[in-house]
């Protein structure tokens, strides 16, 4: 195994380097991991661009990436159900504790929950990555690196569409199109939803919505009212949504969500927006609308996997640019600039096929 | 049987009167019923003051009243569960259209339900009043009159915890100490929760809460700091609370709902405030805590009686005031000044008795 | 309109005929339909053959038939949703009382509700039928009027697939590949099932499962071991399924069926069997398998409806012969013989398309 | 501390003994409790009388002893909510691998989790134990050891009752009175069920099942009919029961409480029987009648203790016997002969109080 660790770290606000870390040596129930294959996030932009989310800030180097799949190449001694050699896909919230959340089955929402590139932790935007090995997920054949890759944004519509209760026949409104509108939208689709209406300030967002299964598309313009938005789309359906997903943090665009949502429905914010938020809690609550919050995902790597095996679901066109590992800098500024969908970085010199 | 029907009518905003009406003839389907005691709820004094409520407009006279028990005195001819005699409380929203909402076991959403005392339907509030007799429930003869009466404002409790999931062992934050806020109270309790919080302005309607079984009592003031507040729940608590249930309609409390609500938790809305209300609904979101709205009630009349048989929940305290129906301009006054819990109008000249 | 009304009316056991009724004259809240398309269901045959199943006797004569779609002829006065020549699907079952089940959703439970041929009630193997308005279903243009037929059918399957808790990424065990499985098939496919496995003992009908979608097919033998059947299934699938659906009602393949599961998944009983069964209920308890009963259904119309308008699932392959209505008697044979999967019979002599 | 650590070692089937082994060390994430108080369970009794329980079989000397709690008095590197002298309960149950069935809250179902007293895990039937200390629950000072040590059982009603969905109102078939039935009767009232008949073969069983707080008792015979008997407990509470709970294991007992159920219910098997039932499942099915397994618990002992601490719910008179450890030969024998309710153990020989 050769010795450089190439990884893409964030020192501070703004200064993102490309550097070598010492490969790191698993414990005894961890596997190390050879990066085949990682994509950059929204959050990953903008932890680059602002050194903080929220009340996570950039306090002292870290690595980014957390949308990642590769090789096993190191077995911890207690781990029995992974070998070298295995193609695995990376979940990136391990918790650290049993507490309550855990036992339950709810460790998304564990305080103390490790989690790839959210501060302090190191992401595995790099060449060698140790995980849990319980959190490190066996590819079958059929399923590429870039899929494995592609299960983090993925997991984030199946929890989102879980917590809405997507289900056969559900008409769906998915507000804005962006990379996880449009999983709610594959991942809507794969679980029976009858009519899904994706909304977007961008006719080219909305073009690649179309091609992924979205029944209409919608372009709003900045000023449009959330009530006369909400009209548009019933008329479009015929019938107010059963569930809408919000994807894009806007606050009138939550309020449209609201207004649109069918009595006894549900509106999940996927979409992170302001700390405070203005809304109409009366229209809501009158007619029954559940208001339900996601955060991350919990108990999907199985699922996608899943899926993806038995193609219910079709990945693949959301990878619209590919770089090299060493060309980061420029994967970074493509994404940041809003180029297409998912920028794929690709870690192993030797292999970069998706 | 006599033939006056004394009734509370609301004419017009500010224009209450006591008046004669027809007895009216049941249909098929239908039963006379002489009403024996009638409580008045806040949305009838609402209603007098006001004489609307959001998108409900007195636009022509109006029975006032739908908390309600009497006497079957005359049944349709198709009706077959009931008999002249019978002791019942009256659930006062009959659905009209066989819709989805129905079907589906929602029927408190049904758009075009009928409900007694919004406009334009009539309510009970009188000595003779005819309902669907598929709303009129059998009172065991161990559940009296008022209790009858009262399983109205306790159903808003039942669909509201069962809204929240309330179950052995949660710990509960109720937002507002008045007869809604009470009722929860009782009912969490009854569900089995371990601990309940109840927070007012008043003092005084915190010592009924502390009677009624409350684990701890909170005195707010106006101006109080929602995450303050939230800090103080949580140390009474020892945690933060599962269930957070707001019956103010305030937006400063349903922010303190929200703040002081554990990971995973919900709130439910019961109380209704503003058309816009400004909430942390990202600090909702990133925890997963549903925030979830109660409207009416459904499928509650059957449990809240099997509760009163059985003895399982005491609502009896809750009557503070008694007034004959021919004093009923005395009993809105009381109400409207905000004088105890509730107050109950004796509609049977025969029988005053609770 | 013509005057016969042409119907197959089953006398007594084995004594079916052809015969002219009246033309019904539809109540308020009823429409007259002028019958397109009705499928003959295994329980049609059931009655013909032995004049009764279980507690329910053919003790009058009752006209046959519960697949059905036609178009309103004549609209009750107090209905306001359908029009005459609306094309409609009609849902079978009707319930009589507003009881505790049709308040809560659960009216298929109602022990009081109307239900097409099932005696004494009849059925709508006729030209003309009268129905309850709200429990007929208007037909979208892209929808055929045998696909409205199958609604009936495939709403078994919606059923059974909501009681199971199917959704993405279930995998799934099927026992049996008559019409009820394949309908249970291309239900949980569209739910978002990764995977299924169909058991019959005729590889005939297996041939029909795979080309509906099934992932594996395993055709078994009459006396092979229930535990052994599930080590073939686990085998198949690398994991024994989430979910089991029994379709035969045959003891060995409800053992079978629990056998296979899943700690924690679920057995649904959608074939009927004997009154007594012994099963490995330990089994199932001490793995938290629980075994669920399928009894019709409900509220699957406008969900059937929005999965057929949009080619979420196609019913079409399943129609294997179609007979005009005057060869009922040729079309009982054939069924009862058990060539194809659905008889359809025609009911409009001058439109006999699909 | 001293050195000795008499413990109760089974050796092989009707070897008990008590012999003396050494203090356990405990690791970075265990303690050390000196054990207080065990109850013996009839898994205890079985596996002594009987040397295996289905394919659990004692193969070498296991400590027996499930239901306990005792005081910390060493503490493991990495604890942090433990400290030395802190009152705790001991969860029996501790997965050892984060599987699919541990990261979704279902950890009771994994196949390779650690149980004291199931072979060939040691229980904590001893002065000394050591155990996961996230599975070491603190207990309130208002809280004794003894009730500590009834979280075991009353886990299992906790679990049951979850299960099948008792709720406010619930109406409730329990079948047996030993203490599981007890149990199940403690936890159904706390949660709100309004009516429960308990039935058992001996009349002083229900004699403490009244006491309890059961509304009915009935007293059953070995051949009653099991459809009999479901007529008599319809009779007793004016309508079937919404949930039948089975803690007998008994094959007629089983079919009583399919028979009993209201449709849309729910059976719970709690007892364990024979691996072969036969039970009438078509019956179940066709009133959608669900049968629901329990086994064991999770995610108890939070809510118990919250329960217990706000004197929701009464354990004490549970305990009818009570022994010092050195006796443990007596306290099996009374509990093999079915004296009383519960045989609890005192193995701190310092504090012999509840």
């Amino acid at each position: 195994m050769e010795k450089e660790n190439l990884s893409v770290v964030l020192h501070s606000q703004g200064d993102l380097r490309l550097e070598q870390r010492p490969i790191p040596k698993p414990g005894p129930n961890e596997v190390l991991i050879q990066m085949h294959s990682v994509g950059i996030c929204g959050s990953d932009v903008h932890y680059w661009q602002n050194g903080r989310i929220g009340d996570f800030v950039v306090k002292k180097p870290m690595v980014l990436g957390h949308e990642a799949s590769g090789r096993v190449v190191k077995v911890g001694s207690e781990v029995t159900h992974l070998r070298e050699g295995d193609r695995v896909a990376v979940e990136p919230g391990v918790p650290r504790e049993m507490d309550e959340f855990f036992k339950s089955g709810n460790y998304n929402l564990s305080p103390t929950i490790f989690f790839c590139a959210t501060p302090p932790d190191d992401g595995n935007l790099c060449r060698y990555y140790k995980h849990s090995a319980n959190f490190c997920y066996k590819l079958p054949d059929n399923v590429t690196y870039e899929e494995g890759a592609l299960i983090e944004p993925l997991s984030v519509g199946i929890h989102a569409c879980r917590r809405a209760g997507v289900t056969l026949g559900s008409s769906i409104l998915i507000c804005g199109a962006g990379p996880i509108g449009l999983v709610c939208l594959l991942v809507a689709k794969a679980m029976g939803a009858s009519q899904v209406v994706v909304t977007d300030l961008s006719p080219e967002r909305l073009t690649m919505a179309k091609e992924l299964g979205a029944d209409f598309c919608l372009t709003v313009k900045k000023g449009d009212g959330p009530d006369e938005l909400a009209k548009r789309v019933e008329a479009l359906l015929g019938a107010q949504p059963h569930v809408s997903m919000e994807c894009t943090g806007v606050e009138s665009s939550v309020q449209a969500a609201i207004y649109s949502t069918h009595p006894g429905g549900v509106v999940v914010l996927v979409g992170l927006g302001a700390a405070m938020t203005t809304v109409p809690l009366l229209h809501a609550a009158t007619r029954e609308v559940d208001i339900r919050g996601v955060f991350r995902y919990r108990n999907t790597w199985p699922m996608a996997i899943a899926m993806l095996a038995s193609k219910k679901v079709n990945v693949a066109p959301l990878v619209t640019h590919r770089f090299p590992l060493e060309q980061a800098a420029q994967a970074f500024e493509t994404t940041r600039q809003g180029h297409g969908v998912k920028v794929m970085l690709k870690c192993d010199k030797t292999d970069q096929n998706p």
